[in-house]
């Protein structure tokens, strides 16, 4: 009988994720229903939303107590009644954190790419920053971009796609040695040190044509300080407001949204879920980009089942650059 | 020589607007020059707008001391140096709060259209509304579409615009008096008197299958509970702040921003001024409603130019109901 190792949701945070939100057990796995495939997990995804999932409804409903925690995932099938997935093939999908799960279907990774990137830039973190930019931005040459979570998995590539089309690009980050890498190492033209500067001047300073479009995973201040100083007909992708999902309190929002109508200013939300139909157009332009280098796709690893939870927190804290994966 | 008797910016708005923000003047007109008319001012359209410019710099200069109060208003050509504005043409255009203004150009109010329905239902006023519906919310039949300012000149024709399109219109207002007439009179399917309800509890019982468009005229509070009701792909029409506009002081913004993500909604900021190019399609559509009734166009009339303070006032108070006209 096979068994599967599983991290599950012990207690539901109320605010920052540690030791005692996670249990770990070992459950066995049922024989393989027609159709149904086996996969030995290789590779973990870790991302912000994980955090939502264990604690709210949101686009997806909460994660029970006592369930295994829900996150994407890659691994190789070991045993297969779906011939559309045979023993061997590279599957990403939700796979949970655990070691082995039985699945219906999922995306196979191609010849050539690697789990990494089948989990990053060809994943829903690189979907999810093409889609931002390209449907919901959409900006053009010459115009200025700032991207927050400059040096996270989303803002990354985010940031350089925009880079490609000529704009001037700004990040925000958390750190020096941060934004360093997306200036030095991503050809962001500056990036601001948001836990040393005072971002509404340093923005003034690094957009003097002002902010054309705001690709925001962050939330909060900084968005509030980046509506102020937004361009007529500005766009703002709200991708993500890590800085409130640790904090069971609502924040006051931005007061600087009414800014939004003399501005003409559009934001507007979206979930990758929904735009699966945009990833051959994502990997069409992504995949050349990252073959001659101008992107960059940097990961962060952990290793281990058990080390998930940490891989997590440390999302919340900044200590990760790049995508997060933990590797089984 | 002709004079012209104006009402000016006297000192700079810091809260609500009293008769010190206000002087009179009689200042001479130069003579026409080629291409210009003078036009004996009729009617002015007073908009929470006008607030703003008195105020800040918005989508338009701020309105500098000592100068007229800028605003719509309609009048007829008294003498003109342009062959396309005869001597008798009546025009809409930027008058300000005066008796006669010198102008190089204007819209002609078409024979049929009385001067009332050119400042409100056929002028900037219908085609907020239109375009605010028509081009951002985008209900369709059966969605739920609130209204907020539903009594007042732009929240009346839009829910009426909604209604017409066979959505469920719930408005909210600032008195039960509105709330009747939005409901009895323009045929809403609900109203919620803020100052009296719980605005959130009220929209959970008439929004029972959620909110899918929101045409949000006041900002503040109420953009706030309605952002925490919205189903997916909701629509945020983001026209007026009117609950901000007579404080200096910027207040926070609305926390369940956030919840944009999940519900993947949208916040649109928009100035008529853009939208001109749709004003032949408002009318189309609108004058057919107008004339079989099931489109009511409301004004709330004051007499003389001294009046226009008051009336410009009076927005702010909740004391119109409808569109709010001077008539000199």
């Amino acid at each position: 009988m096979t068994t599967t190792s599983q991290i599950t949701l012990a207690a539901t945070p109320t605010g920052p994720v540690g030791p005692s939100n996670f249990g770990e057990q070992v459950v066995p796995l049922p024989p393989l229903a027609d159709g149904e495939f086996l996969v030995a997990v290789r590779w973990l995804s870790i991302d912000p939303t994980i955090r939502g999932w264990m604690a709210y409804d949101t686009y997806l409903p909460k994660i029970a107590e006592g369930d295994v925690i829900r996150s994407l995932g890659a691994g190789e099938v070991i045993e297969s009644l779906n011939d559309k997935y045979p023993v061997g093939t590279r599957v990403t999908g939700v796979t949970g954190w655990q070691t082995h799960v039985i699945m219906s279907g999922g995306f196979t990774i191609p010849d050539g790419v690697d789990y990494e990137d089948a989990l990053s830039v060809f994943g829903m973190t690189g979907l999810t920053a093409y889609v931002g930019i390209e449907d919901i931005g959409e900006p053009k040459a010459g115009e200025t971009v700032v991207i927050s979570g400059a040096a996270g998995a989303v803002g990354s590539i985010a940031g350089q796609l925009a880079k490609a089309k000529g704009c001037r690009v700004v990040g925000i980050a958390g750190s020096d040695d941060k934004c360093n890498w997306v200036t030095d190492e991503l050809g962001f033209d500056a990036c601001i040190n948001y836990k040393t500067a005072d971002v509404g001047q340093a923005l003034r300073a690094e957009c003097a044509d002002g902010i054309d479009v705001y690709f925001d995973n962050v939330g909060g201040e900084i968005l509030n300080a980046v509506l102020g100083q937004i361009n007529d007909h500005a766009r703002i992708i709200l991708c993500g407001a890590i800085s409130g999902y640790d904090d069971p309190t609502l924040h006051a929002g931005p007061a600087n949204l009414v800014n939004a109508i003399p501005r003409r200013a559009k934001l507007q939300g979206f979930i990758v879920l929904d735009h699966y139909d945009r990833a051959g157009a994502a990997v069409a332009q992504m995949g050349p980009l990252l073959a001659d280098g101008r992107l960059k796709s940097q990961v962060h690893v952990l290793d281990g089942l058990s080390s998930a939870p940490q891989a997590l927190a440390d999302l919340f804290t900044g200590a990760n650059t790049g995508k997060t994966l933990v590797r089984l």
